[in-house]
């Protein structure tokens, strides 16, 4: 119990660092009128769209909570879900909000930073990032050990032993909320960014020939949005989930595996020690005045590997102290999670970055035009999914084994579970070099727009450059630890299933083999169900886009002077577009995500659900790091050849690479970054709606 | 016994009938001197790829003799299987070699006969597709019927019992042969035909601004060919496997049944009625002398209809003399795949026809330019998964309940073989239809060379865009019917195990559950392996097309009035090059197909293999239904706009299809269809290697 409060102290700490750091940030010069101006223009963009996704997602979950508590009366869901779902939700929304909040008043600064130096620049950017990266994990953490205090009071009159498993069961459900939430923001949020990026770039780029974050272009705003909403927000909410679900399924299954309460403790204070290890981090995160990319790279990096080797060391003695030498192995779970990601994290940039081979190729391979380079693309993204797969594949072994799974089946999924604690222990860190990418994105739009001195939008791409990069890393660890906890969430629910089947009046066996119709049925419509989210959110952009596309040319139709810079564009309607737009697509998807695995559970059985969730994990795993990979090479393919090679901008060469960036724009920041939610949305409705699906599936 | 000599003897009819009509194609007017020329050219080519292709497989299939001869004297696998590895290979091989013999000779005979009219052109190139089909189901059951008459008499000395069951487990691996041919003609004839296709679009229309088939492309006749060594002999090659595969694992799944040799019998009396069924309906093929379009597609699509009744009425008493009235539920099974058959196809044909809306939109996405058009054609191609999916998972539920499943395991996992083997039932004349295709292609690719009245190409045109419309439904069906064949597999697979294991020294029991970590990885890796596939075959494509576009580059500049067709190019070397490279690119390819289950069974054991067929079945039937759509809906919203809408031909949007088109183009003809190949052939190397990994990866 002690061990809990500590947890929540440093949840609660780390927020606290948090507010200090954002109160250092806003002390610092927000810049000229201009920069000022176009800051508060992207500011009002983004505060609408997230006031209007609100109310949407208000909307639905007022109906959830209703649908819910109507469940509960009947007992085909705890009393508990309607109210964790809530909170959840709420609190995956305020990581994205507090994210977007701190991004909208960094980018302005950092432009001004900028002004005088690259470091300065660095500086507020990356703190900016760091701010909402402690932020997500501390509301996450604090969430989880304000939910486990609570089970603790309301079952106080159980035994300790029942307690627990009381305890275990029921913090499971606290995933829905943010899964949920986490849906809405980082689909709508990518629907939004792309629409209005590849929208600004059919009509600017490709039609008019304006360069791009011209002011001329209406949907210019709507992009830096776009940034911000997406890549912040969306990331924020999503990442929030992710290490919330890692928690929650690691916790659940530690009753099974007969850890009882400490091992319930082992995975929160790992997380604990990942917090404090990322603030300390943050620290290392400097570079001397004259410093080149590289030794920026090296800095990020060398926060990562900083808190790295922290969680390393910390978690050896937190797992020696609870479980003791006999259960050492948890401890090598745990390391090989950690480790697994910063593998993750090197592949993709191997894959993605133009100082390999991957991506040089790539730009090569648009000497033969646009068909050439997709071709091309498409095969490098399926390619690079080879080694994170074999990666992911080592860690399951490993840490199932490890765990001493061969001896204790439910000690290995723990086992599994608690590597995906580990990957994502230093995500505060992570996440910081992650969220800076958008800031200093948007720095470089608000540079371009406001006319600075050519050495300004020099430093800001610097910085943009190097987000590119950390952003692909961001992505493949959010991905591989997907999968981890999308597996631990199968144990889970299989977990779940098997105590409501003994306890209740529905009697239910298990037959999980791949050779049971059902499940075979289940893996071969989870397999299609990526397939068919990726072709909606694919097609959501597609439509959304086009929406831009004619309205931005209707602008430069009607207003007259735009072209000629005397006029200024309606840059709020393009805003407006976009948040409707994304918002109206959502729907269909989401309906997706949470119908498919109560109808396949209603037709096939919680046999059918188990072989569901494995098949889209298994496809969705590979499909979403292809699209972010396929997509992160185009970009810096495109980037690469704009660094003057293969003949520069405006080339033929240029142009095909940016018909290869404009389809990777939804693969690498809509589609691919969603299936991990998608994943594990499945897998908390499954939960969930366990009950019912037995009572009602399994006829 | 005696119901195998009826196999045995219709299959020789079906040749003879083949010869037959081959006999009457030949007497055919085989047209002027300049058709004669161009057929020849095209001739020539397609011997010296095969004779090249043979020379490469025939020292594959040496050392994989001495290989399986070796193991064998170690007992590791059966003295059967390197001759069935022999045989079988040469049969496929042989399949293939007489397809594109057909075609070489009728699509010259098919041009002359559209000088005169259109159903005289439909007659023979229908006429000639009938051959092709008929010989490769006659060769199919012919082989399967002496193999199986073969090991009755060397087990006489068994009682029959027990001779049933040698004759099960050895007639398994009677598809390893024919497994590793298609995959050779499958993959090597998709990279020639793509790599000529792709390379002499790119330089032709792209570059130089000459119509396709301008007999100025060095690359042309090179193209011409690859229709023939690719869909015609490829496909050849893959289907005989396909039906092959089809009949072994049902007759191997009949023991374990409990339904001994009249269970073995029944699928081999229905594919013997299908071929019957196929040959009779060929004559319904027939329309009036002012025949439309759609007369045409009718005229063929009757044909299907007409033998798919046949064969359900007449596989209900097959069913009903031989396995009772007690086991009519199998009857099922086999309508359910037959009917999934049909459905798959006409989904297909709503996903990849301008006729539907689909392709319409996917055609009007041209107008924002290539990007929107790729990222259309994907979107459609994966939503396109969904019905497939779901058809398929219907006939596993319907022929595993309908036979009996759900209170004899085995007797379900029977159904689902034998639903296998009612889709492919009529596979005669759905391959009549198919092989069709490319022949009407060549034929209007001759026209063009040959400088015929615009009428005749017309003509053949007509013919060619129906063929693609019955080339996609044919692909779909071939991806359908080889899911159902895996999932066959799946369960032989674990019969054979574990009947090893029964028998032999090394012990072993299946734990098939998806959460044993085995399992799961076996999955993962299944799904990767399904994407490394799919990125090697279409870079192979690429890079084989580059060379052509070099040696195409370098023709037009070093032969003096080639551009004025005052000189003719050199057709031999590109025909030279594309055979050399797909050759050296199919090396990587088979080594990953063939590996992947020997390692993977080395290091995670046979419940590893059993997850790791499962993963690719459940990806790879995903990925070919998506690659095939697609590639099939760019083709036709290229046709579509060709035809007149969107600006027609050399408008932008006609731009933006020709790049879907070419992408789309290793995605149909290449990768697509032979993932279906790589599902099975990886099936087969586990059967096979089985009592290996038993020994060795059990450990």
């Amino acid at each position: 119990m002690n061990l809990i409060f500590i947890v929540l102290i440093v949840s609660i700490l780390g927020l606290l660092f948090a507010a200090y750091q954002l109160y250092l940030i806003l002390k610092e010069d927000d810049g000229d009128e201009i920069i000022q101006k176009i800051s508060n223009s992207i500011k009002k963009g983004a505060n609408a769209y997230l006031k209007r996704q609100y109310k949407g997602v208000g909307i639905f979950f007022g109906l959830m909570f209703v649908i819910f508590l109507f469940l509960s009366i009947f007992d085909y869901v705890s009393i508990f879900v309607p109210f964790s779902f809530i909170i959840g939700g709420f609190l995956s929304g305020l990581s994205g909000y507090i994210g977007m909040k701190v991004a909208t008043n960094a980018n302005g600064r950092t432009t001004a930073a900028a002004k005088k130096s690259l470091n300065g620049a660095l500086n507020i950017s990356f703190k900016s990032g760091a701010v909402i990266g402690i932020v997500v994990v501390s509301l996450g953490l604090f969430y989880i050990a304000l939910g486990y205090l609570f089970l603790n009071c309301y079952y106080n009159y159980l035994p300790e032993g029942e307690r627990v498993v009381e305890i275990a069961s029921n913090i499971l459900t606290f995933g829905i909320g943010a899964s949920s939430m986490a849906l809405f923001a980082r689909v709508g949020g990518g629907i939004f960014t792309k629409a209005a990026d590849v929208g600004a770039d059919l009509v600017g780029k490709v039609e008019i020939g304006i360069p791009e974050d011209d002011p001329r272009n209406p949907a210019v705003i709507a992009d830096n949005v776009g940034d911000n909403v997406g890549d912040v927000a969306g990331m924020g909410a999503d990442l929030y989930e992710s290490y919330v679900g890692s928690l929650v399924s690691s916790c659940a299954l530690a009753v099974a595996a007969g850890l009882s309460v400490k091992g319930v403790a082992v995975p929160l204070l790992v997380a604990a020690l990942g917090v404090v290890a990322s603030i300390i981090s943050t620290f290392f995160v400097r570079t001397k005045e004259d410093a080149t990319q590289k030794n920026l790279l090296k800095a990020l990096r060398r926060g990562v590997y900083i808190s790295s080797i922290f969680v390393a060391v910390g978690a050896f003695f937190i797992v020696k102290t609870l479980l003791g030498t006999e259960n050492i192995g948890i401890y090598f779970s745990i390391l090989s999670g950690l480790l697994s990601g910063i593998l993750i994290g090197f592949f993709t940039e191997y894959y993605t970055s133009d100082n390999y081979s991957p991506t040089k190729k790539l730009a090569d391979m648009t000497k033969t035009g646009p068909a050439t380079t997709i071709i091309g693309g498409l095969s490098l993204g399926m390619v690079s999914t080879a080694i994170p797969v074999i990666i992911v594949s080592i860690s399951v072994l490993l840490s199932f084994n490890l765990s001493g799974g061969s001896n204790d089946f439910n000690l290995g999924l723990y086992g599994i579970a608690i590597s995906a604690v580990g990957m994502l222990s230093t995500l505060g860190i992570t996440l910081a070099t992650d969220a800076y990418g958008p800031i200093a994105d948007n720095a470089g739009g608000i540079a371009e727009m406001s006319n600075q001195d050519p050495e300004v939008r020099k430093r800001t791409d610097a910085l943009d450059s190097l987000g590119n990069t950390t952003a692909a890393t961001g992505k493949g660890f959010a991905i591989g630890s997907a999968a981890l906890t999308a597996l631990a969430f199968i144990a889970a629910y299989k977990d779940s299933i098997e105590n409501m089947a003994k306890s209740g009046v529905y009697k239910f066996e298990f037959n999980l083999s791949i050779l049971n119709p059902q499940v075979l049925i289940g893996l071969f419509i989870g397999g299609m169900i990526t397939f068919l989210f990726s072709s909606k959110t694919m097609d959501a952009v597609g439509r959304a886009a086009s929406k831009i596309v004619v309205e931005v040319r209707r602008q430069f139709k009607e207003i007259p002077g735009l072209m000629e810079g005397k006029a200024e564009p309606d840059y709020a309607s393009c805003v407006d577009i976009c948040t409707k737009s994304s918002q109206r697509e959502l729907i269909t998807i989401a309906v997706i995500a949470i119908a498919t695995p109560i109808v396949v559970g209603l037709l096939l059985g919680p046999n059918g659900v188990a072989g569901l969730l494995a098949g889209s994990t298994v496809t969705g795993f590979s499909i979403a790091i292809m699209m972010s990979n396929s997509g992160g090479a185009w970009d810096n393919a495109k980037k690469y050849i704009e660094s003057g090679v293969l003949g520069g901008k405006g080339s033929d060469c240029h142009k095909a690479a940016v018909v290869g960036d404009t389809v990777g724009d939804p693969f690498k920041d809509t589609t691919g970054p969603s299936i991990n939610i998608l994943i594990k949305l499945m897998s908390m409705v499954s939960i969930v709606f366990g009950a019912l699906i037995l009572a009602f599936g399994n006829l």
